[in-house]
């Protein structure tokens, strides 16, 4: 069962899977926690950027915005991509300077875009020209780019329309950025989360090409392409190391968009979730009959303290056990809350030993991204999701 | 669009009504905010109350926690249903006896069931033979109220197989928990969340009668039924008043089920939802193209930061703006995160007034119930649901 990940790191990866494991092994813990290892996020930096080559790196940090991962990544060097006033103070306190922060939410109060002005904040995302208008009035002057809707996606959880515009509707807010004194710079996009493979990117680098090259006929000048994340994490299914995965990436980008003098990607899962482990326990083992061909194992974490992402079973983690040398069987998974909604696994059931009960240790792989935050602040009475950093 | 519930409580609830709205209007809000309001929590219990006559009102606690409202149900003489310890030590604090506690989560950490025993606690719930070895090492000589499952339901919102066993498993562990020391008090069920109307009630007791019947056939002198929750608040769509609903399905159970001494039931959507409002603001209106019918309206909040129960659009909140006089047209709304999947209502849109936008303010109404625990502690940078308790 055991299926460690081991990307184009060598020895320094091998290393600290090590590390996490080791530290995991020797502790007790009393509740769910998820393990953060800050020397495995420095490595998948290192390999991010190898691949990226003069794209900067924003990270997003609502992948995982624990103190010590956003100070290690300004350590080294990475730009970062904020969702609201509160990632934007983070980042600051922990010492990134505020020229290589984007305010990237395309949906932001008025009074939190004054205030990111304030602190020098001169990037902003939008889509509509009520947002806007709104960049115009609390951030006189500021670079902003047009989100794009991307209508075909092949990742694996492709997002909804909830962000973006069409062509049409970019190249006239590029007139209306304008018209309103903003410094209109680009576009950006998001093509799709967990997109395993680089070559999936192409279809959708192709369609905004042509409404990179259509914008700059009308007579944008047009100098930033910010390509997103989408960056994948091992779930279980194969996927390309970062360097290769990324340097793919970037030289189609290159070949489509040769104008664009700032390319900006922003990984977050991509950058963070193989570092991370959590360390759960089983609370029940059951069935519902004697007939039941399935049993149920309930953990200790749910989909509201933290597994947010087994929603519609999309992400599907890896789980180890002390018992993984037995024999295996089907198990339906839910989390330990009164809320019938919090059931992980159950329409494509997962193999766990026969052996498994109440009490056991279950390790649940690469969850460094979207998972404590998601955390609930105390559904049902039980504590979020505690974080340790090492 | 003004659509208040007035149940059957007179001046009480009207005036509460009031109470809620004068607050929330003489007030500025520089974040989403749950206004509570005790004096139509109290209204409430005691509409329940009545109907439920001799039935045991256990308050389940995981459906609003705030202290004062707990601090409330308390004075009034509710006893209480927790699903942790977490929820236990708070009805403590607040001054609950521990004879009046259930512990009805029927997966809990053993070392909670020795913390319950250890506090006075003497009822727990049970599905399974494992569940049941837990609570006879921990809580030796405990009460134990086995959960059985509901598989027919006409509720709005049916609940998974998550919680509950059959017939067979049921009686088998009426056996076990006698054959391990422990005391075999009765059954528990849930008919299902927002179940609108008493007579839906009928075809699900009617199949636990038969199963209660067979119990003490075979020697299990069976004295309690759990009723669980199910009882209904107001989203739109009309609902039975408290007092007659309640009335309405005790005869039911009494005539179902003659023998039992105790009857609990477990109201939380039904006792405090009404009882609160949520103050949000709009932060943006836009269109993603020419072409689009529906405008999308964003919110400051949305399913990560409170209104989780928007999920699969089940449940379906009422909104109210200081526009509402205006024209209408329908809506896909969703939530201010950079999270593709915080959208709240997109396959039903919501009609909303043609004029609303950015600033503009958005009550919510009846969201007293499951929303300020299931807010996530940061995700995406916001802070979660503040709570206030008028």
């Amino acid at each position: 069962m055991t299926m460690h990940y081991v990307p184009d790191l060598g020895k320094i990866s091998v290393d600290s899977v090590s590390r996490l494991d080791a530290y995991v092994a020797s502790r007790e813990f009393d509740r769910p926690t998820l393990v953060m290892d800050l020397d495995r996020v420095s490595a998948q930096y290192r390999a991010l950027k190898a691949g990226l080559g003069r794209a900067d790196v924003h990270y997003a940090v609502k992948a995982n915005p624990a103190r010590q991962v956003i100070a290690r990544l300004v350590d080294l060097g990475s730009h970062f991509d904020a969702a609201s006033r509160g990632e934007i103070a983070l980042c600051l306190a922990e010492g990134a300077d505020p020229s290589e922060i984007s305010f990237g939410n395309t949906i932001k109060r008025a009074s939190d875009i004054a205030w990111a002005h304030a602190q020098g904040i001169r990037l902003f995302a939008a889509d509509a020209e009520e947002e806007l208008v709104k960049i115009a009035e609390h951030a006189p002057g500021a670079s902003v780019y047009i989100r794009l809707i991307v209508e075909v996606s092949e990742a694996d959880w492709p997002l909804s329309r909830k962000f973006g515009c069409d062509r049409d509707m970019a190249l006239h807010l590029l007139d209306v950025a304008k018209s309103l004194g903003l410094t209109p710079v680009g576009f950006s996009f998001h093509v799709g989360s967990q997109t395993r493979q680089a070559s999936m990117w192409a279809p959708t680098l192709d369609v905004f090409a042509k409404i990179w090259a259509d914008a700059r006929t009308a007579g944008h000048d047009l100098s930033l392409l910010n390509i997103g994340g989408g960056f994948p994490a091992f779930y279980g299914e194969e996927i390309e190391a970062p360097t290769a995965y990324a340097s793919q990436v970037i030289a189609m980008v290159e070949a489509r968009f040769p104008e664009a003098r700032k390319i900006m990607a922003e990984p977050g899962r991509g950058m963070v979730a193989e570092a991370g482990v959590i360390v759960s326990e089983v609370m029940l083992v059951s069935r519902k009959s004697e007939r039941d061909l399935h049993r149920w194992v309930y953990l200790d974490i749910g989909r509201f303290s933290g597994l947010a992402e087994t929603e519609g079973e999309a992400i599907r983690y890896q789980f180890e056990t002390p018992r993984d040398a037995d024999q295996h069987g089907p198990c339906i998974m839910a989390g330990p809350s009164c809320d019938s909604a919090d059931v992980l696994y159950e329409k494509r059931p997962v193999s766990l030993p026969l052996t498994l009960k109440s009490g056991d240790r279950v390790l649940i792989r690469n969850t460094g991204a979207y998972t404590s935050t998601y955390s609930s602040v105390g559904f049902n009475g039980f504590p979020p999701l505690d974080v340790v950093v090492i």
